[in-house]
């Protein structure tokens, strides 16, 4: 059985797929009601689909785009495949689908909602949340599925299918180099996903904020129509905005989050397997380190489908406690599902006892059980952070009191009160975030922190579905006041909704820490795939790039928000000319072009999305190529890219969550107001000053928490990915890549095992310069460094003389250096010496 | 001529005090005018002396505690002296000084510049920047002098003024060991100076704000008086907070960032002894290299007296630009000036070529130029941020105008195109400042950043007196006003007060770019202290510190906030309870207790200043400690110190500018209603919807620009100050000190130069405690390294034995390694065994 491990996962994804197929199918058959119900829900519809099918079109571009820059790369870098594009273009189109079919349901789900509300509150709960099933399933279940299938055909491709050498191009390379190459193509897949989730993220946030705003101006303000009108051209719009931003923006951002989490873990593992010699005795084919991360994965949609199972309620008269209850047992199982299996599959997968490399500290003995409380660490943090987000965003709860009474004073010291909330958040945030770190560290070093992700990420499918069936609920409830339905169809939609608020602050809590967790584990891969010493930001060029990656966050945050601005404007000048142009809109005779606003706010949407998008992709490109042009060592710039990512990282943490609770924050105040509040021992409503005041803050906080602050998450994880996708341009796979040369000329690999082997002459070229990629009589800035080993006569000593050999701009200019000591402690020094790509050559 | 160097800054500090003594006692020879006007400007004195008295009471009793505990520490530990305590005394004194000193000017200036302004504006101006030039000679000669005062005393105290071996308790150290002891306890001076900036400016902040919400909110709203007056008793509190806001504090920060750059540049100067085999020849005693930051300094200061004569304007019918222009000869003049004596001091007073080692690339060549274009660097960036400022925050500016067309939709659009605005603000601000560190590190090490960082600052005194001007001249629009001039005053002061704007923004540019600066300068010479070998982020509890570290500021930031909120209210009470039981003071018949808003305000402000005072201070404390009790090692300690060193400067640099930028774009978007702006082709005035949402930015922006903002200066600073004084507590002085244990159990230094030196019972218990600094039998748990040295006898090869005794809760394991090589080899590898702490034993 555990030989067919590596199967289990595709296994479960199918079970999850399947599971949703049927749970699809039972929603598709409630009854969608009626009249002018099924009307406005089939116009939200086909807006969502006019909106994905102008995305798709402008995505394929950019998939076309980055598919011949990634196969241009694969031909000229040795160490990168031309697989990584077809991997790359399916994460692609798995991200878009996983978008899609949670939109398509989310869509179909709203108004069965509404429709069983007439009756059942039970029922409209089974509804809602059984479409926010059918969501968390399709996401999770594309994730594992995609990326257990890729790593199989990879696996098979480079390595047969089994941990030996093996012999590709005339090079036989070790099962370690082999894996490192399979997991580099992997990552195209995570390429691919994340990249769209970055435009479903950020192209949904400005969509579904420009298409509010400028719906609210012109129908609310200018033609005294009110809100979610069908008369209104951008109501349209705007409901499918909601859909954009909130279920299929947060399904990329999470089906990214888990196909990173997984493919990081799964990196760190096969180091995991070089620490222990370079290979481990198991039942699982000697890959039990790099499988286990894929397993929890499985196994986590199989816990999620009876999480969801579990959530239910009996009484038409349950209020908001009740169906809170239902969501928390539910999701309480899950969690304390994942840590039983957590311990069962570390126990079996894992040896007993496993040798870490711990930076700074040498091998240790690590057993399997810390692992596993490496893993518990990740469930609590995600737990915690969720709890935290809560306490700061929640209705009720002390901030938002505190917002309340300051919006008594006017607009100004609400923003002062809602803007130091957010800004407070991050205290315990980031203490526990730290904390977090250093212990899933401590217990089992990256892998420890890279697992810790992927237990959290295991609920990913109940989390999701927990999340979607708030803004389903909204939407339900919208429809409900649409159509005219009875008070106690909205009355029975608003506790759901009102549960929905709640759970989306925790979701995007959880969204963040997983982010977060995922962009540490990718650094840590990064770091090990360059094989570079660390980022030691006491160099002045690190600590620069810290400082400009720092930047990043701010920047775009600050792009997004004016794109939304903008969009707006060019929302508000359409509805303007529809009002003018068609005739009979206002007295619903004549039917609103809505198929315009949505293709204008799509348009808008992703067309803003050009700036944020270059900075985000081309930054680390520039800062990986632009030095490389002035003849910069590799090492020192995988440094110095490095040293952006840990910038970005921790400030994109930062202001993600100072964005996203400050805006929770103020939406939360200001729906205060819809029960009540008491300010200064008065009770205050709608409509009065402070709610005034509390509205414009609202205003504020909505592209920070739609737009900018979720956007962060696929910031950080993307230009991390971005990262460990040039890793191999610049590093040396992690291995030491030390070629060996005899007086036949012939070059050798000595890899880390010690294998010897031919290389071809492209890759000697590669060697030989050193930080240059350029082939044939384009080598006019090049660095050889020929190092001569001698074997003394006493005591294993050996002599190193490294001769480095810089030619710049033709002008050659020789440096000598000599080493002694053993064989391996030169060979560690011979590590600092520029470019780490020597040859070394045998005493004659 | 030259062994006279030394006394030389405090010759031209004393030169620069003498013409603000001629200067001050001009501009208070000046006709203060009278009546109404002289009574205003005397309740603004009066208020200021209140301030400052409550002030220096509360601050008497944070230097008396703090005192005390490096009092302690210095006992404990024996790198540390208690002359530290004497330095940090009069580091705080001093700073007060400064900031006394300037306040009392300014607020004498006021009137006399509106009473000049009755008759000419070119006497108005000369009157105006007369009070500016005071308070930035003020400052800047303290600064040289106190400085260059201590340092002379404790080089004489440590090292009887000159560069030899000396002999201090018993042991015979080096002068590399004992100039690290005279900087790090010159270090208190600086610590002293930045902890009183800290409360100057932060108290400073909440002052100014609380004073100002809230004498509007109950003298303007509620009782219907006009701003400015008198009736109001809070007026004199907001009057007296410009100045403790804009004078006070901005003086503080620079006399801090003043004292700190050239202490860094000092430190990073033995270094650079250091590489150079530990003695230099120069006709400098030797100590060429940590003087030029202190001649630089000095003459920094003449030439700024030379720049502020520079400033002067003769038409009566001057414009805007005439005054600019003005300031802006005085300012380039300035910074030529300042380039040229760079290049005559560098050639002057350092070697025409030194070894400075770079990280990662050991020792190399340098050449003294190289330290020139360093310097060169510093002031291009220090112009070019300031720039950056102007461009952001600039009346009539591109942002600006864009605030202001958003403000017609709101103030919720107001408010979005504020945070953009000075979020973008961040990306040429960075990019310039990285650019910078790379730049000058690239031209002469971490020692050329310091050197950067002390050029731009040399013309601390000149971009002081511009700063000051403004509020000057603010003040005395304010007077004239109250005190119903004829019009032409008001329009004279209003030209001043606008270049004033403008030159506020700019200077907030130049503290920004000066903190920055001066805390990489700080953290470099924090790492060469401790003797770690960088900061490696890949290392999880550095990367763990490096979020917390990039946290603090944001909180900072929102407590700061908050403080505003907090204490403003406490304003308005007790305003109502003055209007409630004060008879007569609506009429002008009875006085109001002016002196009592402003022991509420100043109360207020300080006890605010207590959490994020802690903050500040207490974190890096615990970083430090905290582990050390579960025995962490001193090493690790001061690498995850430095992280949290490096995540609060990168966070502390953007906020501080997004904060400064946004709150500046604000105003100036508000104030350009005042002329009136074009808005959808129609002229907008005050008191437009559109104003009104500009009033509203305003109000966000004030804590920012005024309070939180500014304060991220200080904050950075002082974080890194505190890392350098606790270093040697940490670190081993940068030197590898290493005991060497006869078989007759005496235990001896052996320093970088190889001097052997007895140590003391004490020392050496340190020393073999490594990572506890607990002594006698409260040895519970150590860790005891051993290295035995045996030559070889072939090639100068030695073998190190390394014995590693840990005593962990009394429970002993010993671990054993082996290196071999040449000595200097070997040793460098020892580098890396835990602890650095450890005992050569010479071979028998």
């Amino acid at each position: 059985m555990e030989s067919m491990m590596i199967y289990a996962p595709i296994a479960m994804a199918i079970v999850g797929l399947l599971f949703m197929a049927v749970k699809r199918s039972w929603v598709m058959k409630q009854n969608p009601g009626d009249g002018k119900m099924k009307e406005i829900s089939d116009h939200i519809y086909e807006g969502a689909l006019a909106f994905l099918n102008a995305e798709y079109r402008l995505l394929a571009v950019f998939v076309v785009i980055v598919s011949i820059a990634l196969a241009v790369v694969s031909y000229v870098v040795p160490t990168t495949h031309v697989l990584i594009v077809i991997a790359f273009i399916f994460g692609a189109i798995f991200s878009a689908l996983a978008g899609n079919m949670g939109m398509k349901i989310a869509t179909k789900t709203n108004v069965r909602t509404t429709q069983a509300a007439r009756t059942s509150l039970p029922e409209a709960l089974k509804i809602s949340f059984g479409g926010g099933t059918v969501m968390g399933l399709g996401v999770a279940g594309l994730a594992v599925l995609g990326l257990t299938l890729f790593f199989i055909i990879f696996f098979h491709v480079f390595m047969n299918g089994v941990w030996e050498p093996t012999t590709i191009d005339g090079v036989t390379m070790s099962p370690q180099e082999l894996m490192t190459i399979v997991l580099e193509t992997l990552a195209g897949f995570s390429l691919g996903a994340e990249s769209i989730a970055l435009f479903a993220r950020v192209g949904g946030g400005i969509y579904t904020k420009a298409a509010d705003v400028g719906a609210d101006l012109v129908g609310k303000v200018e033609a005294g129509i009110p809100e979610d009108d069908p008369r209104n051209p951008a109501t349209i719009a705007d409901n499918v905005g909601d859909n954009v931003g909130d279920v299929a923006g947060m399904g990329a951002d999470l089906f990214g989050s888990y196909v990173a989490t997984v493919l990081a873990a799964m990196v760190l593992g096969n180091y995991v397997i070089k620490d222990m010699g370079g290979a481990i005795a198991d039942a699982f084919g000697g890959i039990g380190p790099i499988l286990l991360p894929m397993a929890i994965a499985g196994v986590g949609i199989i816990i999620s489908v009876i999480g969801t199972m579990l959530v239910k309620i009996k009484s038409n008269d349950a209020k908001e406690a009740q169906v809170m209850g239902a969501l928390n047992i539910g999701n309480w199982v899950s969690i304390i599902l994942v840590a039983i299996s957590c311990f069962a599959l570390v126990k079996w997968m894992l040896p007993e006892t496993m040798n870490m490399s711990f930076f700074g500290e040498g091998l240790q003995e690590i057993s399997s059980m810390r692992v596993f409380y490496a893993t518990l660490v990740g469930l609590v943090v995600g737990a915690g952070i969720s709890s935290v987000t809560e306490f700061y965003t929640g209705l009720g709860k002390k901030p938002i009191l505190k917002i309340v009474q300051q919006s008594s004073t006017g607009a100004g010291t609400n923003i002062i009160a809602g803007l130091a909330t957010g800004m407070i958040s991050t205290f315990p945030s980031v203490l526990l975030f730290a904390g977090a770190i250093w212990a899933s560290y401590a217990f089992a070093g990256f892998y420890g922190v890279a697992l810790a992700a992927s237990a959290m990420m295991a609920t990913t499918a109940m989390q999701l579905a927990i999340d979607a069936f708030g803004p389903i609920s909204d939407n339900a409830g919208g429809i409900a006041e649409m159509s005219e339905q009875d008070p106690i169809v909205r009355e029975r939609t608003d506790i759901l909704d009102s549960v929905g608020n709640t759970t989306a602050a925790t979701g995007k809590g959880f969204a963040i820490a997983s982010a977060a967790l995922t962009s540490l584990a990718l650094f840590a891969a990064y770091v090990t795939f360059t094989g570079i010493d660390g980022i030691n930001i006491f160099k002045a060029p690190v600590l620069a790039m810290l400082f400009v990656g720092g930047m990043i966050p701010v920047v775009f945050s600050a792009l997004a928000m004016n794109a939304v601005g903008k969009a707006a404007m060019e929302m508000v000048n359409e509805v303007r000319r529809q009002f003018r142009d068609i005739p009979g809109i206002m007295e619903g005779t004549g039917t609103p072009e809505y198929a315009k606003c949505v293709d204008i706010s799509t348009k808008a949407a992703l067309r803003e999305m050009l700036i944020p998008g270059v900075l985000t992709i081309g930054f680390p490109i520039a800062i990986a190529f632009i030095p490389m042009l002035f003849g910069m060592g590799n090492m020192a710039i995988a440094e110095m890219l490095g040293g952006y990512m840990a910038g970005v990282t921790v400030s994109g943490v930062l202001w993600a969550i100072f964005q996203n609770n400050a805006g929770g924050a103020w939406d939360n105040a200001k729906k205060s107001f819809e029960a009540g509040v008491m300010i200064d021992g008065e009770m205050t409503y709608k409509g009065s000053e402070a709610h005034k005041a509390a509205v414009t803050g609202d205003t504020v906080g909505d592209p920070f928490k739609d737009t900018s602050g979720p956007s962060m998450n696929i910031l950080i994880k993307l230009t991390c990915l971005i990262g460990l996708v040039i890793a191999p341009i610049l590093g040396g796979h992690g291995n030491e890549v030390v070629a060996s040369e005899t007086s036949s000329e012939e070059v050798y690999f000595i890899d880390a095992e010690g294998n010897k082997t031919i290389l071809t002459e492209k890759q000697v070229q590669y060697i030989e310069t050193g930080s240059t990629m350029v082939e044939g009589d384009n080598l006019k800035d090049k660095t050889e460094t020929v190092v001569e080993m001698l074997k003394n006569d006493n005591n294993n000593q050996v002599t190193a003389n490294v001769t480095i050999t810089k030619t710049v701009d033709g002008v050659e200019t020789t440096e000598t250096k000599t080493f002694t000591g053993t064989e391996e402690e030169v060979r560690a020094q011979l590590k600092d010496v520029e470019g780490m790509k020597i040859k070394i050559k045998d005493k004659e």
